[in-house]
């Protein structure tokens, strides 16, 4: 970004009909809006009118929930975001993908392919898939555990960035006369062999725009921070205390520096579910009238299962029972992000469990207010160390997305915080990322010593 | 179809920059077009003028040849086809992908999401993959050999089929006020066990507007056939002589019946590469200049490589090496539908070596002619009981969509062989298909006994 002041990125993140678990019941849209490919790229169009960073995708190969209380499933990520990308012109698409239920080469031709048609905008969220459901539709009777699906998800990365540079950039000469179509010399076989996987390669697409799609990582276990530390250009993370994120982004700027890497290549991205309203009266009414279609058990039953605790464990109006909650053990086969975000923000402001239930959406931050507040606490963790940007969870769409570009986007942009127009084509100008250089290329420069 | 004179179906299989190995030189387009979305688009838009059934597109994990020579590789055909699906309102798109490198849950989620966002037109070509270029991508040092292929094929397919079955037509009640999505009742785990896979299910996308996408099989292999007799909608074949299509036509229709089938639910559509001149001597010319650009030596290389023969056994002027051919055996790793078919046309009609070169392109039989001739020979295979349909190989793009919708389609029209508008909005319709009901569906009519 060279002399410009420092600004934030904003990822906007369509999750089913929104980000409250009601969203479906309250009438914006019809309920199988979910599977409308235009519902999407209308919500892409709007974050893309707002400049935003991107679009994120969650996913997992699995019903997400019971199928009779909501959606919850999804059309596959990297088809949405593909019609997404054909939609709009700058905004990038990322799409979560699991290393323990792929292989490598496909998933990496695929975000490769996503690359290549959409100039620049992909970005892949690397993620392990908890939970045995996914499991049981592979083979597996549960999911492998913690150690062993991320033992394989750095091996799966290293494997897609090396066939991601299989093609070096000058590779294609495309010479009709003579016939050559690519200079052999620079389409390389990759020869991995490891304790997951042999993978020959080259890749059958030669290297897309951006070089490598943008590696997006969202584990905070810490095998997660690892493979974030070492290989990520922007780590999702549930933060929910301003102190718990500036903990966060300290320490994963720590361990980048400690690859060698200069700390701002990775970014840090705290999620954040938001209600907003022209005033925080008007938000906090709109946030009742969803907590009152889902009803208060339902919202407990999330927090419980967050916390991998049996619901009768809850008592409404006190506080969680701390001594039946452990530690990283209870959340070998959960997600260790939501198990510390909902804990550390409990434990620091001593909530009740109605409060906890009220204070957190997605698994994350919920903040309701007016676009005023809702600029203010972006503001504050960006200023403050604990954010480079956030991955928006708005309550409903598509007016979550709405209100926010047309009434939150402007002050962010009087203040200087977010920019008034993309300033290049990829996903890595937006991020302020550099183009990485394959590996297998000749070092361009030969210095004499 | 009804009452309507029986008419053809006819996919345009978009084979890189062309059907003919040289189209890249040519200089028709950009030899980079085979990675810009909007080429594909445009042949899409073309075709669907010419009210074509559906746009087909090859696949395979690696590397199709020498990426010195030509553009080997593919960007990932269902994000190709949704980008197609996007671009048009009706015509049908045809995924290939394999068996043997993908997992059952992951591939009937993509086909079904594209059959979502398609509104109904999307297609699987099932393919078990030869070769040991793809194998290597994967963790084998060779391909599977044939029989176990098809073992997981036909486990593959099954798994597929239930999980497009597990949500019921009607399971999705949406009741808002009583937040009832859908109903539990109606979406069902399959709880496959088999050889090759376990399986437990739901899908997490509701049934698509097909019911299932069409399937597509083209393997001419003997598991091959049964495959396709059980379970395709359509087969893609390689046949050069009208004997040969005839008899395969009729054993296809005979295999169908043994299985209960009406044989009309099974669409045979033999493979046919264009060179389409206003006049004969145009065709030839734009044929010969092609060639001339490829060479002989590389034409006899594609002979040679189908046959798997080593290249220094061909003798340009004499008839292929008889003693050295031998049967199904030498194919169990290669096309057995693309050695047959060069092995019966150069067997019947006496070809030398050179002349056999000059009548196969892309493994399929190659026609050269005027609009007339090319609607002569579609007509002369479908009145005569060797087909139902074509997928075509037009020697490049864009130009030999644009002729054949321009200048055969019309004919075809005037002779009441093709239709004049889509009669229905999905692909199913297009081939006049059924829409099957989900094997999880109570009956919907108990007739008392």
């Amino acid at each position: 970004m060279g002399a410009n002041p420092r600004q934030m990125s904003i990822g906007m993140n369509i999750l089913g009909l929104g980000g409250h678990s009601s969203a479906w019941r309250y009438g914006e849209v019809d309920p199988l809006s979910y599977l409308d490919i235009g519902y999407y790229q209308n919500i892409a169009r709007i974050s893309e009118r707002g400049t935003l960073d991107a679009i994120f995708l969650a996913d997992g190969p699995a019903l997400a929930g019971d199928p009779g209380g909501g959606p919850s499933g999804r059309l596959e990520p990297t088809l949405v975001l593909t019609a997404i990308a054909l939609a709009t012109e700058r905004i990038g698409v990322i799409a979560t993908a699991s290393t323990s239920y792929n292989d490598p080469y496909n998933l990496a031709r695929r975000l490769g392919s996503l690359d290549h048609l959409s100039g620049g905008r992909a970005a892949w969220n690397i993620v392990t898939t908890a939970g045995d459901a996914a499991a049981r539709n592979f083979g597996l009777t549960g999911a492998p555990v913690h150690d062993d699906r991320y033992g394989r998800a750095e091996e799966f990365v290293d494997i897609a960035v090396k066939l991601w540079d299989s093609w070096e950039d000058d590779a294609i000469i495309a010479d009709r006369a003579r016939g050559v179509f690519a200079d052999r010399a620079k389409v390389h076989t990759i020869d991995h062999e490891g304790a997951h996987f042999a993978v020959r390669g080259p890749l059958n697409i030669p290297r897309s725009p951006q070089g490598r799609p943008v590696l997006v990582q969202a584990g905070s276990s810490e095998h997660g921070k690892a493979l974030a530390a070492r290989r990520a250009d922007a780590v999702f993370t549930a933060q929910t205390t301003l102190e718990d994120g500036q903990a966060f982004y300290a320490e994963m700027k720590a361990r980048a520096a400690a690859f060698g890497r200069d700390p701002d290549s990775l970014k840090i991205m705290p999620g954040l579910s938001t209600v907003i309203g022209s005033t925080e009266a008007e938000a906090l009414a709109r946030q009742a009238e969803l907590d009152e279609i889902q009803g208060i058990e339902a919202q407990l039953g999330q927090v419980a299962q967050r916390l991998q605790l049996d619901r009768k464990h809850l008592k409404l109006d006190e506080e969680l029972p701390w001594h039946l909650i452990g530690d990283a053990l209870r959340v070998e086969n959960g997600s260790r992000g939501f198990f510390d975000a909902q804990i550390n923000l409990a434990r620091r402001e001593r909530l009740t469990v109605r409060q906890l239930a009220g204070r957190i959406r997605s698994g994350h931050r919920l903040v309701a207010g007016s676009p005023e507040q809702i600029a203010d606490t972006l503001e504050e963790w960006f200023v403050n160390g604990a954010a480079d940007g956030f991955n928006l969870m708005p309550d409903m769409f598509p007016s979550g997305a709405q209100v926010f570009v047309d009434h939150v986007v402007p002050i962010l942009r009087r203040r200087g915080l977010f920019r008034t127009e993309y300033t290049g084509p990829t996903l890595r100008d937006h991020l302020g990322l550099q183009r990485p250089a394959s590996q297998y290329a000749a070092v361009p420069h030969a210095v004499a010593a």
